[in-house]
This record gives structure tokens, sequence and C-alpha cells, in this order.
């Protein structure tokens, strides 16, 4: 069985992360490197990934860590949907199955193994994961018909017009990928913009059996920032407490409930780790230092003397000093000054909403959006639902209270003074 | 023996805070309810409350806690002083004694015993306490001759005209209440403001004996937000620490002196607390909070991480975190944004005044007065004596140094910045 | 064997710091006294002090604990240089040999020892030490001949054009004093400030030998306030780890490496100090402080909850809470407000430079100078290379970019409010 991941897609709404979804790493390792050793798991023995010109040597170098894997990759010069991005993979379908699979949405390894024990099983040509939703969720909605087959595909339907509550997931398993590619070359309308979803339903015209798997299972779809909290929960949720044996930890330091530690990492005096919490490789924990409520910590930080972090996702190499950072996110190479404070909570009290769009976080308790490199002063003060772009600057005693956009420096201007001789 | 508690005057000098004096909470209890056991400890068994329109259901509610006692109750429509509180209550007044009690001062509880103890063991028609003071007291001043029987009252005397260093206090024992009244309705000028203390002199002058008792217990008249800070410290000091069994104390927290835990009441790592210290129901002392020095703190509150407190009076429901508060009173359901600090001290290291009419605490470490349910945003400065009304929201990083009223919010406009391109 | 000290020297690069810098304290004693113990030791038992007006009582002070050994002092009236000075001590010089000294410059004790022993086996008018550099020093260097006799010394020349890499160190033992004074009143130009120089070069013209005493130890110069962390970091690396029987650790302390604690320090919870690091007499270690990477505190401090303090000289008298001081140096009798930063990194990594002269401090992590008897208020950032005169106050909330003057009170105005109504 052969996985195809569309790893060509650009993700702005990721703004200010300009990294692709599925390079983010979660308790040590990519996205990419974790769903590829889930459908290993699940059964698959050849892997192709279709990527862009920007990422595709990083996905290469990925593969070079699952040497006994056979893979092969493709660039998609242009990021045209889901349908050119397996036509880009066209020389390495044959008539045998494949799982089409979007890198970016994390599922139970279960689902790619019920999948393909559906198809063992079945006799469709298709096979389309689906999970019910009780809300609108901005996707596609899949309509089956009592038997579980698919009748209709509605991409993006405004909120109220859902024709279902089956949201169509990315792990489809076609049978027979040539016949798809050539519902998409003669059957869809190349204008359009779900020429993928217009070949499977020609198909289903056709007289085609496509089958609609009804998945129950945990599905974080990373879409913003704030995604990146939630699937850095499933995966803590899903994994062992491990303390690496190199790890150093105080004996006046406390480590409570599911704690991961990589390696190198040193636990000063007086800190405490309330998990599930993951702290990355070589990362230094210091004096008095509290973390807690879901966080995970990249690799090379120093989470320095005094610091408070509060379910919040963490990058490589940050430099931390007397913080508090609640239910933010931040990328790698930030360094915050000593005094500067995240704000989580709004006056009002209401939702956070984030950015120019005031994309709502689903939370009242949201701190803010740092992208990589950024550096910020002492005794800065950054509002609930800032974003701040990558390779800015914040100056000290800044009240922050808009977004910053990317490679920026902000200074307040020195206030007047009142200077009097004593 | 009867008891009869003036409760309808208005403390207009507790601003901000609109409560009256009597229902602020000292270690779990109403002052009102600690005045009340204290007069059936010393023997009385019925208890009058003469209180206003805006009390008296809530005093009504808290004689609902002593189903032995006898309570009856009125309203003093308009507060037209003592006088005509004890008038208002004329329907439960017989010829039987009664004590007259103003319930905002506090006393030892043999005050009220040994008040009781003169009258079994004379024959004057009334007895008040008094108490010496060395300084200039803004009262009352009794003139007594050498057997201790009134002669004169001055009422609030200006600086250096006192007539005597007797202070009344408002414990009385009327033998003859009914007397009392007639003299009030009779012999006294309504229109002054005295009209009880010109009723107390019309006996004497008709050569009824009237015996002034000197206390020399302790006296906590609450007159300013700061005498809160007297108050609770008068009764951490006269009652036994006692930690609830259901209060759970981390094995890295500290305890020290005398302190008093409330049921379920949560202290979490490296947390110390110096008594003596009150921390009142489901309270959580945060990681590595420091409180000291005689702190009173509410219930349900949360004093979160890195926060400390020092000689501070703090009501139910509030929420800090990383803050410092200092030698401050804090109302009901107040939030304090990291990084904010009460400072204490000023820097001519002069007595610390409070409001516009620049009170003076008789400290030179003060804090600030916040009226309930105020919000202050993150790394806050607020300097010493400084007043905020209730219900006042201020914003992060501003700076406040005078008073701010009550329902109002106030923001820092965002400063000029300097923006540069990296 | 004598020493003369000159200790009339007025060092202007200290500033902010007025106090001359052989009174600066290490480990409880003055530089001065160390200076003296030193050359006790190598075998001197008369010391006589060249001091100024300003210093002299200080100096005499000083020199009554050292009870057992003979001292003399002179007033010099006017900063003249050294040759000057060598004069005012004349009629405490005869025609023994005399070592000659500059008390604000650090040597190992056995530097003193070296040339005394070369003088004892030697037959030369004068010995010079100096030392090796491989950087420009703005300092005299001498040249010599194989023989290690001195040719020629050349006073500040200009970066590039030192004539050796021998630096001209004031250990100078003169065997004939009375030879010496003659050359400086008859051969050398007087105008000139290069007088003590000249004369030496006018010695050795007249066929006299100098040897000059290559030293290869310990030299630190103190020049600018931040060589106080340097001197004190070899003070630190010479002494033995000692804890008065007299200091009180909470047990929930740590102390790590080698820590010096002087009579009556209180060490209170949580509180961490990692070696090297010396505290003074009476001062207390609050709650959860961290002391690190070579501190050096002076006696009677308070070093409040929640403060870090890392790699910095502190006086006497200070008070912190729940700031953050890394490599800075602070005088006597300051006090910094709750929440307050001196930052010690910039945004650009480069080297932090002090002053309006922009005087380079070697490493890019340096943080503030304050004089003595300054105030700074809450919530205040110092940004790095701040200068800040003594007697000075800067106001709560302040970021303070430039240096501020002596005597000065700087306060921000207040800034524009948004008030609105709830």
């Amino acid at each position: 069985m052969k996985a195809l991941f569309l790893c060509g897609g650009i993700g702005k709404r990721m703004s200010p992360f300009t990294e692709d979804k599925f390079l983010f790493k979660f308790l040590g390792e990519t996205l990419l490197e974790r769903q590829i050793e889930r459908v290993i798991k699940a059964g698959t023995d050849k892997i192709i990934a279709v990527g862009n010109s920007s990422n595709i040597t990083r996905i290469k170098e990925l593969f070079g860590k699952f040497p006994h894997i056979s893979f092969d990759t493709m660039v998609q010069e242009q990021p045209l949907g889901m349908a050119n991005a397996v036509e880009c993979a066209e020389e390495f379908l044959s008539d045998e199955p494949v799982l089409v699979l979007n890198p970016n949405d994390v599922f139970d390894t279960w689902a790619y193994q019920a999948i393909l024990e559906r198809h063992h099983n079945g006799s469709a040509v298709a096979y389309l994961m689906a999970t019910e939703v009780s809300d609108y969720f901005p996707g596609g909605y899949l309509v089956a018909n009592e038997k579980g087959e698919l009748e209709q595909i509605v991409e993006k339907p405004e909120p109220g017009k859902e024709p279902s509550h089956l949201v169509n997931l990315v792990v489809h398993l076609h049978n027979q990928p040539r016949q798809f590619l050539r519902y998409i070359r003669e059957k869809a309308d190349r204008q359009r913009d779900d020429v993928y979803e217009q070949a499977l339903e020609e198909m289903v015209r056709d007289g085609n059996k496509i089958e609609v798997v009804n998945y129950r299972g945990a599905w974080c779809p990373i879409k913003y920032p704030w995604h990146l909290l939630t699937a850095a929960a499933y995966f803590l949720a899903e994994s062992e407490g491990a303390i690496s044996k190199s790890a150093q930890i105080s004996e006046r330091a406390v480590l409570e409930g599911k704690v991961i530690l990589a390696d190198g990492v040193k636990i000063l005096e007086n800190a405490v780790i309330r998990g599930p919490a993951y702290i990355g490789e070589e990362t230094i924990i210091g004096n008095n230092v509290l973390i807690r409520d879901h966080c995970h910590i990249g690799a090379h930080c120093v989470i320095g003397y005094g610091t408070e972090i509060k379910h919040s996702y963490i990058g490589d190499n940050c430099w931390f000093h007397k913080n508090f950072i609640g239910d933010s996110v931040i990328g790698n190479n930030c360094l915050l000054g000593a005094g500067t404070i995240l704000a989580n909570f709004r006056f009002d009290e209401a939702e956070v909403q984030v950015g120019e769009e005031k994309v709502g976080t689903g939370s009242n308790k949201f701190g803010a959006i740092i992208g990589d490199n950024c550096k910020i002063g002492i005794n800065a003060s950054i509002l609930p639902g800032v974003k701040i772009g990558p390779n800015s600057i914040v100056g000290p005693n800044v009240c922050l209270t808009q977004n910053l956009a990317a490679n920026k420096m902000l200074f307040a201007k020195a206030p007047e003074f009142e200077r009097r001789q004593k």
C-alpha cells in the first residue's frame, strides 16, 4: 500500500509563521515524521510526497530518517490544489491502491488502519474518511446514502447551508488511482477550485461506488497558530511520560503528572512542571519556574528565573526571563526581556480574537503569537491576541496593543520627562 | 440584659468602600457577628439592631446565625444620629437596663463584661466607657470628678482644646432607658448634632449619677480603610492558629507562626506564609507566593504564581498574579494583571496620605485602596496612597499617581512609536 | 622594608562613583586594607601613605586596624602626579629601600614577595614590575635590554605605537629613594606629567642599573566601575568559602559552590546562592532570590523577594525587591522599587558601552552603573550601559535610555489618558 502526502499547499492562516504546518515539531519530531510513522504502522510501505520548491529539500531530509521505507517526491510548481497535486504524482501511481493524505490534520493512528480495513473487506472504488461535526466547520461536506455510499460533495457551504454533518477528512483511499486521474482530466471543470471533488462526484454519477468511512476519533486540523496548542495537547495525551537518563533534575524541583524530558534537559531548584508537558533537548528550566497546563517547549531553550508558562507552544532556542507566557504560541529563536508579560485575558472577558480579521480563537484565555527570531525588551506588555511578525523587535516598556508586521522595530518614543533638581 | 447596636450610620470616610463597616469580614465572619458573639459571651441575651433601609436585610440575615438569641430590628429612616437611633428602638426599650453599642469599634470581650460588672455592683443611672488617649483623637471627651462621675461631655473639640484625656467610647450602659429617652425628647436641643450627649449632661445636671468606666484594653475604631488592617491584626492576635482539615498544603510550602487556613484552602509548592495570617475558604496560594506581616485574605481568591502580599487586607474572589501588594486594602472581586505593583513607600519617606483630602495613614509604608470589582491590567504601577473606586478598570502599563473614581476606565493613550525597518 | 602607597590621585573614570577606588570594599574590607595586608605578608613593617585632603582621615582610620605596624601619612595638596607624591613623603624616606605602590591595582601577594626577593639578591638601584600584554593597554611601556635592564619608558603611546609588550605596573622598589628624589628635582622637566618616569630614565642614562621584574600573575587595574566586577571575582577566587556561625540559613535555601556569608546574614526560604559569591554583614537574602555568577553584595542590604542578581557588585545598605540586576555595579544606600529591571543585553548583541564617551565595557552583557544614595521607583526599566549619578531619583515606570546626572529627579510626565465611563 502506498501513501501520498499532499505537501505542496501554502497555509496563509498560520501567519506570522511561514513554515509549513507539517514541519512544526511535536515532542521533538516534525508533524510529517509523525504522520509517516502512523501510516507505516497502519501498513503502508511506500510513501510519495508532493511538495513545493521551498519545502522539498526539507521533506527529503526527513525521509532520510526512515531508511527501510521507499520514498518518492515530486514538486508541485504552483499551489493549484489537491487534484493538481495528485496529477504531479502520476508517475508513481499505478493501478495499485493509494492513500491520499493531508499531512496537516492529526488523527488517531487507527484512522488509517480503519480505512485500510474497509478497503480489504470492500469493493468500492474509493473510501473517503469523514467525521460528524455539531458546529459549522469551514470545509467540505459529504452527503451519503443510507448504505454509506457517497452521493454528493459540497465544498465550503455558507454557515447554515451545510447539506450534512459529515465533514470530509483528507484520508482518502483510491483503489484505482489512474481511473481517478482520468476523471480529473476529462470530467472536471479545471477553472473551478474543487476539481478533486468534482472528479469524485463524476465517478459516483457514472455508477462507481465510493464509500464514506465515518470516523469518531480525535481530529486536530491545524489551520491557525492556536491549533498548535490543540495538536500538542493531543500528542502529549497520546504519549507516555518519559524522563531522559541525561536529564538533570534538582532534588528541589517538582515534576507532577505526565512529563516528558528530552536529552540533556536541566531542571533547576524550585522549578515546578505540572504535566502533561514536553521539554525539548538541552532546554534549561530555571529557578522557580512554573510550567503548567499542557506546555510544549522546544529544544535549546532557556526558561529563565521566575518565568511562568501556561498552556503554550514554544519553539526552539527561545530565551525567557521573569516572564508570564500564557496561552501563547511562540516560534523559534525568540528572546523576551525580564518583566515582559503576555496578557491572556480581556477586561470584558470576551473571546480573544486575532489579527485585523479578528479571527476568534475559541477561548477567552489567549495570549500572543510571536513569529520566529523576535526580540522583546524588558518590562514590555503584549496584549491578548496580538501577532508579532518574524524577525521583529519590540522595545522595552512598550505596551503592544496591535499587531506588528515582520522585520520591524518598534520603540516607544522617549516620553517627556520632568527633570527636577533635588 | 439587652444590647442595642446602632447600625444606621453611614461611613463616608471608608470610600472607596460603600459597604457598612460592620459588614467587613474578619477571619471569615462579619464584624457584626463578632460583636454579637462578644456581647453574648458577656451575658447579653437579647439583641436589638437599628439599621437603615440598605443594610437591614443583611443584618437580619446575620442574626439568623444565632438561633438561640432573641433579636429585634428597626429601620432608622435617616441618618439623624445616635439619639434618634435610640428613639427608633423605643418600642423594645423598657425600664430594664440596655447596653448601647457602636458596632464599628473593636474592643476586648472583657470590656463588655467590665461595664456589666460595674452596673451589678453600682447604683448609677448610666455607665459610659472611656479610654485615655495620649494624642488627639477626633471624638467626644468626658470630664469626670475624682470619684469617676461624669461632669461634662465635649464633642469633637479642636486639637489642643481637649478638656481631658478621656475619649468617650460607645459602650454605654443605660439603667433606665426610658428616663434617658425622656431627656432626649424634653431636655436636648434637637437642632444640634450632639443630642445624645446633651441628654446625658442634663441627667447629670439634675443630680443623676453617671459613672465613667476607664477602659485600658484594645480599641480599634474603624474610620478609614486602613483601620481594617489594624482590626485584622487585632483579630489575628486574639485567635488561635488553626489549619482546616480540608486544607491542602504542599510539603514544599512553609507555614510559620500563627496561620489560620479556612476550609478548602490550597497552598502550592514553595509558598511561604508567615503568620499571623488568615486565608479564607477555598483560596489558592500559588507557587512561590510569599504572605507576610499580618495578612488577611478573603475567600475564593487565587493568589497566583510569584505574588508577594505584605500586611494587607484582601476581600473575597480576588485574583492576583506576579504582583506585589504591600500595606494595601483591596475589596471583593478584584483582578490584578501580572507584573502589576502597588508601591508602598514614597521617595521622600514621608507618611503616606490618601485622597484629595490628604488624610494621613499614620505610616510611611502604605500602598493602595482598591474598591470592589476592579480590574487592573498587566505591568501597571499604582503609587502609594492611591484610591481606586469600585467597578473601575486601570489599563495595562498605566502608572497611576492619582485617585480614580468609581465606574471609570483609564487607559494610557498609545504612545508615539518609532517604527523602523530592520 | 617600607611601603609607600600613593593615595592622592583622583579617578574621574570611576564616575558616577566619587569614592577613592582603594576605599571600595571587597569581602568586607577596603581595597587599601587588603593591599596593606599583602605588603605586610610580603615582609614590610612600615607603611607610608600619601593621601589628599578628602581621604586622609579615612586612610588614618583604616591604619588603625593594624596596631602592630608603623604608619605615617602625608597630604598631597594637589593631584600633581606620582613624582610629587613621592616628594610629599620625603621626610619619611631615608636611604633605606622603599616599595612605591599604586593602591588601585590588584596583584597576587607573591608579586610583592618576588620584587623583594630580586632586591635581596640583586644590586640594582631600582626594580620595576611589568607585565606582558597582548592587547593595547593605555599605560606606560618599559623597554628593557636582554638582561632585563631598563632602557626606556614610554608613557601612554598611541595604540599601535607601543615600543614593547611590557606594561609598567606601579610596584616599584627604590633602593636609594633619596637619590631618586634628587633626580626628580634636578633632572626632570617639571612641566611635563611624566616626571617620575623621566627621573628613572635619567638614572639609567647616568649608568644606574634599574631592573624590570616580569610578572605573570593576576593583575586587575581598577579604572572603570566594571573593573570592580573583575576585582571582586579575583578576591572571591583567592578566598576560601566561609559561612559565619551567626548566619541564619533556611533549610529550604541552597548554597552551591564557594559562598562567603558574613556575620548576621540571613538566607530565607527557597533562596539559591551559586558561588563564588560574597554576602556582607547583616544582609538578608529574601525568599526565592537567586544570586549567581560571581556576585559581591555589601553589608546591611535587603535583597527582597523574587530578586535575581547575576554577576554584580552591590554596595552596602541597598534594598531590592522583585528586581533583575545583571552585570551591574551599584553603590551604597540604593533602593530599587519592585518590578524594576536593569537590562544587560542589547538587541544588536553588541558590546555594551557606557556614558557619553561610549567607553566599551569589553562585554556584550553589561547592565547599569548606579551611584550612591539613588532611588528608583517601581516597574522602571534601565537600559544597558546607563549611568545614574549619586543621590538621584528615577520615577516609577520610567524607561531610562540615557545617563542621569547626580542629584536629579526624573519622572515621566503623566501620559495622556483615555478616561471612559464604563
